[in-house]
């Protein structure tokens, strides 16, 4: 009987037309699949906790797959790691309930947006945030964002071509928090529109920039108008962190 | 008459032939000075504190170079950082004495090192740090370093080809120490010979491995011979971090 194996994945999202495999551009999905082909030979699918865009990265994107393979489960992160290139690196890999799907038993997602603020951003993470001119007030960007928190349709906050039929998502954290030389937003919830969690930060910048605060953020959000919604901030600042799976659904 | 402009530069030298422009090859002195050029309508020379190899980084590399632009010193950062591409950044720039030379006036140079011991390298790490499999004592370590520390003949621990007549360097401090999933080895002296850090790292690490000590990297450095040095660490763990001028020389 076919195992099921539940991986957790790293990539530098930089130099992948993002997580989902298409038939032009290199994806993380691709690269894992191909490996997954090579150590099997044969196609492997395997199914993500969600996509991400284009130069958006992550630290704990989830995926798994099933295998017929007399491998430990643990054995799978060395011998896909030996077999895809170093911007993506499988961290754990472990056996799961033969009925655990990493999307559809996601119970919180949660995403981390770092943001460089004023001054000179080291070469070094010029891919991994985004470079804002202004230092804001972090005390307000936290206030600007507490009305999201809840459960509430957020239609403003997502992209033309999203193809949720429900907009409704809940959002459990949205916080601010200074780490080093970054603003770091931590934003957790139990799933999200597309570009909705870049649409959100972009969004917050720019009440935060233009002096606004919390009722404008809750006036926007109730508008469920896109257009109110401020520029999408850019991928590169954006890393998926962790998936969550209650233990009932995990095991 | 022209001024003396001291620049402070970081760099991820992952795309650099190294610091020293060449014909054949990208250079961090290459893309300032194709920027100087620009900005004065002639050939401007930088003078750089030292040399960095290929793959190595700075976030404290120093340089300077002469004007006769009537503009103010802290204008070059962004009138140069607009023109170069985003993998080198000017940090700093200040006006200096006439007499300023970043690298005959240096007194102090410190490196950085960073290894990843064990474990999987997230790929946004890749290109900063040297993975190895073992995990080493830091105590041991820094007891197999402390041998260098002072005044000695280095010979053990350069390459073929360095240019210096004397192998004779100053060594202030070599330590490591754990920081975040990094160890961290802080080197400073006055200055150091051609490839000289990354081969300290590299024996170091092979002492602690082979179950050795102190005496045997005295040995080592007291035979004055590269056959006995490990292999030189790769260098994409190396940061130049800082060059001290003292207050007499930089002003």
């Amino acid at each position: 009987m076919n195992r099921n194996i539940k991986l957790v994945i790293a990539y530098d999202g930089t130099d992948f037309c993002g997580w989902q495999i298409q038939n032009n551009g290199r994806t993380v999905q691709g690269e894992i699949e191909a490996a997954l082909a090579k150590i099997h030979s044969r196609e492997v699918r395997l199914t993500g906790s969600g996509r991400t865009d284009s130069g958006v990265h992550a630290d704990g994107q989830t995926a798994n797959f099933y295998t017929d393979k007399d491998l430990p489960a643990e054995k799978f992160v060395y011998a896909i790691n030996s077999l895809i290139p170093a911007d993506v690196r499988i961290m754990t890999a472990e056996e799961v309930d033969e009925k655990f799907h990493s999307r559809f038993d996601a119970k919180m997602r949660i995403y981390r947006y770092y943001i460089k603020a004023g001054g000179i951003c080291q070469p070094q993470h010029r891919n991994y945030c985004w470079r804002i001119r202004g230092v804001p007030d972090i005390s307000r960007l936290n206030r600007i964002a507490a009305p999201l928190i809840g459960t509430h349709d957020f239609t403003t906050f997502t992209a033309a071509g999203d193809p949720s039929d429900s907009k409704v998502r809940r959002l459990d954290s949205a916080a601010f928090t200074a780490e080093g030389q970054f603003i770091v937003f931590k934003i957790a919830g139990n799933a999200f529109l597309w570009k909705m969690v870049r649409s959100i930060v972009g969004t917050i910048i720019e009440i935060e920039s233009a002096g606004g605060g919390a009722a404008e953020m809750k006036e926007i959000l109730e508008s469920r108008d896109r257009e109110r919604a401020g520029a999408t901030a850019p991928p590169q600042g954006l890393f998926l962190h962790k998936v969550h799976y209650d233990e009932q659904a995990a095991i």
